[in-house]
């Protein structure tokens, strides 16, 4: 059975007991949280984020790089002025590169010039090492033009195994 | 009082209750979902997901286009075979475009050329209709030569006022 052939029995138990639908479409805690896509995770559980309180910007390995157009968005447009760059331990971003995952999928369509072509037109924006990461993007950000100067910015790391998160930047 | 300073105790609160320690990164449903990042969206909530069942890409607009990247990362080295884009009413990108926001990013710091320089470089992907936004999204995703061809794809507009969900594709 394919998942989302559960979406509708779910949703219905949701919506039976909505109460927020008067919320504002701006963040009320002028809060954007940008994290990674990772299964293990619900930043906003995970950090006591309420309904229409932040921006959750989530991709692979919750790059702040490829965030910025959302950030912008967000900043110049709804009035977010925080930025929590939220990242895990055991990212799968930390286990393959560019050129592994590049050869992978041209090995699994061989000979298929669209197929290489497209692909290698991706920077997939791994990383080495996760504190790294986090600080990276936290710096990313405090470098960008296009972020607010008076954004508070910060970098955490959450363990999948314990639940807990820590501030690293 | 910055946001970011109520995250280590809503988080230990979170961690004290934490017994899902032992969950593998592969998604457990092989399922993706694409959404916004608007403030009043938990796609995991709406839609019945459980942590560990799902990768949640979420973006302004909810964009499969930006999503790739992640999607392919998702399919190739975590055996994802679903997406299913979760797309909302009152969504911000429906209100503006390119040009607005370049021109208020770039009012907001009057003669810097490296300010209009970096928005100048970014297509906000905005889009003028909810419904054909998440069908477009939905074929973008099943014409791509990089999403695998047995990917189950759906398409969803999810009301902020009722918490309902309904299918459009």
């Amino acid at each position: 059975m394919a998942a989302h052939q559960n979406f509708i029995p779910s949703n219905n138990s949701y919506a039976s007991s909505f109460d927020k639908g008067h919320l504002p479409l701006p963040p009320s805690k002028q809060l954007i949280v940008v994290s990674c896509m990772d299964a293990r995770l619900e930043p906003a559980s995970q950090l006591g984020i309420g309904l229409g309180e932040a921006h959750v910007i989530r991709n692979a390995g919750g790059s702040a790089k490829e965030a910025l157009r959302s950030i912008v968005i967000s900043q110049r447009l709804l009035g977010t002025r925080e930025v929590a760059v939220f990242h895990h331990t055991d990212c799968g971003m930390l286990t393959f590169t560019n050129e592994h995952l590049r050869d992978k999928v041209k090995s699994e369509a061989p000979g298929n010039a669209v197929v290489a072509e497209a692909v290698d037109k991706i920077d997939f924006l791994t990383f080495p090492h996760l504190e790294e990461s986090v600080k990276d993007d936290v710096k990313f950000l405090k470098d960008s033009p296009l972020v607010l100067q008076d954004t508070t910015i910060t970098g955490w790391v959450y363990d999948v195994t314990t639940g807990k998160a820590k501030q690293v930047v």
